[in-house]
């Protein structure tokens, strides 16, 4: 069953049917490459089939381990950045309660900042708890997570001696090489294998996200069910059948118009994570060589009373993708009262989800008036298996726009530029050359 | 003390000061505009010497209600939507500690979404605490918060009794006139004004903001007089001498540019929802008339490793605003460990805000060098003083920074769009003629 769909009809105005015919070509050029794995950066293409790969014994080595936290640890600390945390939040975000503290075991994310108010939060936070850690790098000596692992290595060692926190902690990482795997070796972490033509914002599929997830109680198989389904309407060479296709063609037609900013916006605070990995995803993929769409995210309506405005009548350099839920966990209606001092009676027994669905198409069709190309991405329910085909459906379509962009979707080059700056004025070996023109930058001016 | 401080000159690249000087006229005409109250929107003033004028009694007031509530709470419910919930959650966020269990007693906001999750979850969250409500709306009729208040209302109603929770229920709202301010008096609501000179999203050191905030024990007193100590340096028609003036030129001067997209970016998870409150001031703003800059929010270092990449090399159509605190509440150093697995022993001993600093001049100067405009805002503390003073640098520039770009910064009259739609889609009376034309275009489509 497809739990995901995407609708461009409503673009008619900022989109001809023959300039999407026009990118059939590219797409399906696209779509060769992958197959053929002859494109750009064609050593990370892992992902593509790998919830079908993974494999049952993958599965349950996973969940076995899921199962042994989840029964001693009333929170899982999972210390990682990046591809190894946002895909993760926004899973456990869209399937889990509402409230942190209503999950359990509930995961609390470490290692993607540098900030000792945070971690001194999180440590008076857990400390009548029972705590369990998942360290997440491929190498191992990442600047924020490494620190972060120290703090917390520390902490676990002093509180339940060195054999037991080993026993209470998972590493996920390179499955041979790296300071990680040679640590996780000499102290007898349990460790997980991140794979090596997967880049960290294509993972989230991988032990990286599936690990935390099942301790979260995820059904990470029905996850990768989910993924698997999502191959059938997200490829093949024809423009209809292929929505991912579809989709990445839509953005870069939009994008040569200039319209250099995509909203996803969403009607449910659940997703607003989900937002986030997908801003990684979309921004780390495309945004190269001085092009790329700029990828926000909007949680409506919430910000309908707040960039709203903005939406309805700034600049018009901005399209958007509206994520919109089906079907929520539970249901509520208005009640009547009789004083009917709001004079909102009139939406009595009504229930909140039919109001949120008038919302959306008001807005939707607000904003196209006021100049806004808008789509419609609809998802069935929160479920493994919608967010499964979710996840795939993202991953497959920034590969094709990333393609027909003409960049890299793979790479990441420019990430580099602040770590060599930040590792020259922090002194590190093999940098002292930079340092010293840095340093006469810096000096006098922060 | 000047606890916020501005600074561009890392800019010189971009903008030069013949530029600046040349805007210096515009910014002390819009100074000459807000002080003579004969601009645009001259009727929504109030906030401007509100932290001056709003009077100890009337803080005495606040604070009284506050500690009442807070002896018989753990939980406060804040009802309410864009100004009524974005300030108030950004000031509890910056000064309290990161996790909202740790908070007592505990802010949650509800009405500022339509969801049954949310609400079912929050129900659940609090069955087995103390709870009393603040509803903020000035008119009680907002869809959002009076749908959110029926249900809340319902509850508290049901668990207390009437009485009881009337006693548990303080209402903010308009002086005189409106749904709530009438109900407030029959069911004998504890009530706050809401002034009718202030809008929504300039309305956070109003009581809107200041009694949740005294709730989660915030010193509002410290914060107002913050705001008044920001006067000196946010004001006159020298834009050496006010900051305000001088930012908001370098944002107009950019944004004529091409540099469309202001990007606050926090190296404090803390600062994350300042940034939501910021993204309403400026957007709703200045997002009129087919113009005015486009807000972003990135959290960093998180985000050098999501969007850090496009911000690097994606298309040159953003500038940049550091938001660097200078002080954290606590510190922590890193540890040494004999193994030196992760290489990480040269760091060993420097603490984390050392390495953030760091990681924040090597990420600006990796920008400025990537061709993104970068100025910094420096703030001294996590205390109300800074935050006041925040506030206000804020609200001041954005008022200079509308009049300057010729759009009246006190309105939002796109906000309107959607929301008559959705009353026409919910068949509200009076909006028979325009639902009809509506459902024609919905029909088929979603």
């Amino acid at each position: 069953m497809q739990n995901v769909l995407y609708n461009h009809k409503f673009m008619s105005g900022f989109l001809s049917s023959d300039e999407l015919e026009a990118y059939a070509p590219a797409v399906a050029q696209a779509e060769k490459s992958l197959s053929a794995k002859d494109g750009l950066g064609n050593d990370y293409l892992g992902w593509l089939d790998l919830p079908k790969r993974i494999g049952k014994d993958a599965v349950s080595a996973i969940n076995d381990k899921a199962q042994e936290i989840r029964a001693k640890a009333d929170v899982l600390i999972c210390v990682g950045i990046g591809g190894s945390y946002l895909g993760t939040k926004g899973a456990i975000e869209f399937l889990s309660p509402t409230f942190e503290d209503l999950r359990k075991p509930r995961v609390i994310f470490a290692g993607h900042t540098i900030n000792s108010d945070y971690l001194t939060d999180l440590l008076e936070l857990v400390k009548d708890k029972e705590v369990a850690v998942n360290v997440i790098s491929k190498s191992g000596t990442t600047t924020e997570p490494a620190i972060a692992f120290r703090i917390i290595r520390q902490w676990m060692e002093q509180r339940y001696g060195r054999k037991e926190a080993a026993a209470r902690i998972v590493a996920t990482t390179d499955p041979v090489v790296g300071a990680l795997r040679k640590l996780a070796k000499e102290e007898g972490y349990a460790a997980f294998e991140i794979p090596a033509d997967v880049g960290g914002r294509f993972s989230v599929m991988t032990p990286v996200g599936l690990f935390p997830m099942a301790v979260a109680g995820i059904d990470i198989a029905k996850l990768l069910e989910g993924a698997v389904s999502a191959y059938d309407f997200c490829s093949g060479e024809s423009i209809e059948k292929n929505m991912a296709g579809r989709y990445a063609a839509v953005r870069n037609i939009l994008f040569r118009k200039g319209y250099t900013t995509e909203v996803m916006a969403t009607f449910q605070p659940q997703l607003h994570f989900f937002c986030e990995w997908w801003k990684q995803l979309s921004g780390e993929s495309e945004g190269k060589d001085g092009t790329g769409i700029f990828p926000a995210g909007l949680d409506y309506t919430t910000d309908l009373h707040s960039l709203g405005q903005w939406m309805q009548e700034g600049v018009r350099n901005v399209f958007e993708t509206f994520m919109i839920l089906k079907n929520t966990a539970s249901t509520m209606a208005v009640p009547k009262f009789e004083d009917d001092s709001d004079d909102l009676n009139y939406l009595a027994g009504r229930s909140f989800e039919d109001i949120n669905d008038k919302a959306f198409q008001g807005t939707i069709l607000a904003h196209l008036d006021g100049g806004v190309p808008s789509a419609t991405l609809t998802l069935q329910d929160r479920s493994e298996t919608t967010l499964g085909q979710l996840f795939y459906f993202f991953q497959k379509s920034v590969a094709l726009s990333g393609y027909i962009l003409r960049v890299n979707p793979f790479d990441q080059p420019g990430v580099e530029a602040y770590k060599k700056n930040m590792f020259a004025l922090l002194g590190k070996k093999g940098f002292e050359k930079q340092a010293e023109a840095l340093l006469g930058r810096v000096k006098d001016s922060f």
